[in-house]
């Protein structure tokens, strides 16, 4: 099978294997874990926040912000594709209570003068603005790279207002390489930050929220009532070091994946790719073949091939670790007949 | 005063203060008051409902409507611009925990279409819909009429899903006297309906909620939990029940300023009509003066015209019982100037 | 029918329905209805705070105190047999989100070195203590008033830790008038306060909260939430305004006839008066009669006396303006049969 | 360092990092990690229910069963100085919305009686009992065994009012081993269970729950929006098969150096052992020391004995996998200077 649903199915290596097999341990909840204790001040350093923690997955990481920068009865911005809007299950309705607005963005990016626009102050009948969210690379805009002014500039207009901003950086590693450019450049634009180990860079679980010291105080309390205060958790913060460490720069790889992949779809009857390839994500409109994403999928699955949909003729393959070169040649085979 | 600020302003009239003053009560905690029971049969009969539930404002009966349809990881879905989304503090996702899933309308009208396409079901990622909220007359569209065959398609298509649709008619009886009909023509395509009797209708306080027997007990004990339980509620029941039997024909005479209202308004430089006016409402973008909402609605208070502002540059004026054809005449005589 | 359920079944005077029909009233949602301005004010004179706001029930008034003092994540610390606990449907941990921790007490009064104990800081396993609610006079320990000197080592104890205290104070006024004490003497031993105008003062409906300004402010904006933002409110805040001003002093009737009704029930065998009589609340075992309390109340309905059940074989009667002293010997002579 | 705080910070044994290390992995939100499942299917059945999930702390397992059973504006009964109530920092009320109605047990049991008494049906003032939740062993009455017939008659009477039972038995395999009893002996009088892998078994991370298809199927869905759906979690759950499939019996020596160490603290002067030591727990109150616990827990540092406060005066020592009987030995031989 050549598995393109996602870069979260990505094995662990033989080096994480060690790594979890070699991991010294302490129970985290007494703060006593030097891995895991190792892992966040990397993390908090390579994203240049004061600190950082370990949460079991991107969308406990978002969760916490949301719950550690609002209160009910505030307001979130967010795009209206955007994963934690999209993919978290209304959780930070249900958990945080805070109403959800959305703006529509351009390749995952909201105009700024939209979200000052949407900014919601001090009046009896309106939600005050909490926090807005930021998701970049973009899953749902195909990995779209969410460009640094527009982050700027967001992070500008939050600012005049005094409202927090959070970034999604589940696949800020894809931006980062695709632009060659360090992590800070980015996350200087945000309050706060979550990213993934656990999709290209291949960690079999984790992610990082990093901030400042009074934001991860009150958020390793918020992981604690998520069930997310773990014990002997250097056992995968050991393999999540290896991912943080040793696996950024070969996202490239996955990104010149994709683009062959999208070139090669290009020439493919029948089949579009519609989205820009930024980084590790191709959108294929299947429409001309007749055939509803679900139904293509299933025919795809059939010749070895996993794909996901992502609409009702839209479906979405992710390159990653575990898919060479060779096997992105052989699908464009598949997808030829 | 010219109070053309919100058709909620209007006083009491002497005979609904007459019913307050004789109104037969007891303890509607104990479904002891004769007043606000014959006046939920009533409103039930007229919104062709099983039941019916007075509540004290129409945000406390579209809140319960949302509490006792959905549980918290539920999304609703609403128009963007909707009293529930835009003027209720936030309160769906503070209280009901659900999420608020927006779609533009037109003319406060969403398409039925992407409506169907926003519909989420059980999927682990994703929250369920559980409720469809629509609004007719919908306030900050001006006023407009959401078209009852608009409304039948996306009861069709929440009835598909098995989605109950709640109706915030806080102006719904300007609809109905408008196109002159019945309010089950509307109600009809709707699970439950909330409507506002301290509106054009001049109620001192009160809304009601209506649905069915299952719905309006539930509803009974969240509203319990909100404060909205009473006493001797008959005391503002029966002004209510006033509003309710004899003020719903002359809202046509609201309307008709309206019109009078906005063609004048429609013949003065540097203000323009922005809304087809099907109501009570008018929106005026008074840019092209130069000057903020904020400006323009100081100016006017200092020249006897109250207003409010409804955007940057829009500025928005009602109707209402307590201000006559002589006053929008004089109205426009000082905008004129 | 002699109505000894509860003192909120009173029925307006008529110098309360002639406030009602002459009330000066606005819309105070824009902060203009002139009436009930002058009762907030009055109020919190009264109560001895910054500023008050009227609300429509005692449990939307408690609701919003907690609402306004607390996160979710919080405990609230509170009488194991208090309204807020027992008798608001649960709608401090649907709303606010907070833990309740009941500590159980003695005639309504929490030991304050239990209160302390109970007192819980900043660790990441427990919830932080966000209020101490107490409730005075408490209905369930039979209206007893809870000692003042109690409220102050509450108080301290609450001080030290900066954690407020909101007073039930449904009924206080009870409590003022049969200790012949101001208000104030209870008030300043709280942080906020909720007191009912609608119980033994005959309003017809309504509560008054008080605090200080930044509280009510707050406090604003989740009644609106609530749907407690009224529009011509002041056609029920002048009744209550009656009962403020003029229905205060005559709770002493009330008592003397609770404790006529205790000393007649005393001599009855069979019927047991369990609680100590400081103001208008009596409680009465009938487990002597045979008869479960439900039992019991059918018969006495029969013969033309209402009554509550507060337990299995305990029932309540409640003396009020509604009940004179000649209805309480009716009672007691039917009682005897 | 003899380690007695808790039995969470054993360590993962060399089977346990070898088990990591050679886990098949997949990706568990695709439900295909076959370590996880094989781990599911087993405590299923072990528990004899339809199905169970892994999640990563006992935290997250009781929240998530509290998420899936109940509503806001239930109320969930438990004992008072249970796990679920005392140290997971008010989540049941945070996220779920319920209130916490709290039963004073007996070593961790509930009187029955008592239980019937507080559960609560329709009635428009109260909340409805959502919930009941038990503890086996329970930790704050010092490893107490709740006796099985207490267990069966609490589920009888919440069978009898339909309230479902959920076991939070993060430590129920020491009672089992203690008692020499399957663990379905107890889980057969509980709706849903959760036990711990990480404490006694000594695994480094995760809790099962279990219950219905349905309930797992829902239970799903809350741990997703929790953050707990991961990815290869077989890394983590192969170490957990190890400890569910080959440390269970060990837990018998756990218990007998606890009675070892209770026997041994019980004739030094100044320390008393204020639990019947059914487990691996053990409380010593140190008043007659002279000390505060935090007090004398630093002078047991000094020496080279954790342990842990849980009360002004008390402190808690556990045994567990990484505290052999000779160092019980010392630890005595320590406490006796």
């Amino acid at each position: 099978m050549i598995d393109l649903r996602s870069d979260t199915v990505t094995k662990p290596t033989e080096e994480m294997r060690k790594a979890a097999y070699q991991a010294k341990v302490g129970d985290d909840v007494y703060n006593e874990d030097p891995t895991v204790r190792r892992l966040e001040e990397l993390a908090a350093q390579m994203l240049g926040k004061e600190d950082a923690l370990f949460v079991t997955s991107g969308t406990q990481g978002n969760q916490i912000a949301v719950l550690t920068h609002c209160v009910p009865g505030n307001e979130i911005l967010l795009e209206e594709d955007s994963h934690i809007f999209y993919y978290e299950g209304g959780a930070v309705s249900a958990f945080a209570g805070v109403q959800t607005r959305t703006i529509k963005g351009h390749r995952g990016a909201m105009d700024p003068t939209l979200v000052e626009v949407a900014i919601r102050g001090e009046d009896i009948h309106v939600p005050e603005t909490g926090l807005i969210c930021l998701e970049n690379t973009h899953n749902r805009a195909g990995g779209a790279i969410v460009p640094i002014d527009n982050m700027e500039s967001i992070y500008n207009v939050a600012s005049k207002y005094n409202v927090p901003v959070h970034l999604d950086g589940a696949r800020l590693f894809n931006a980062a390489v695709a632009l060659n450019k360090p992590l800070t450049d980015f996350t200087k634009f945000t309050t706060t930050v979550q990213v993934c180990l656990s999709k290209g860079l291949g960690a079999p679980v984790g992610s990082i929220i990093a901030g400042d010291e009074q934001f991860i105080k009150k958020a390793r309390k918020w992981r604690k009532r998520l069930g997310g205060g773990l014990r002997q958790v250097g056992l995968i913060a050991a393999p999540a070091m290896v991912a943080l460490t040793q696996m950024v720069e070969r996202l490239s790889v996955d990104h010149d994946n994709a683009k062959r992949l999208a070139a090669g779809i290009g020439s493919i009857k029948g089949l579009e790719v519609i989205n820009e390839v930024d980084t590790n994500i191709v959108l294929i409109d299947v429409a001309k073949k007749g055939l509803t994403a679900e139904e293509y999928i299933r025919l795809l699955k059939e010749q070895g091939i996993l794909a996901v949909s992502f609409g009702p003729t839209i479906i979405r393959m992710t390159t990653h670790y575990d898919v060479s070169t060779e096997q992105i040649d052989q699908a464009l085979a598949i997808l030829q007949k």
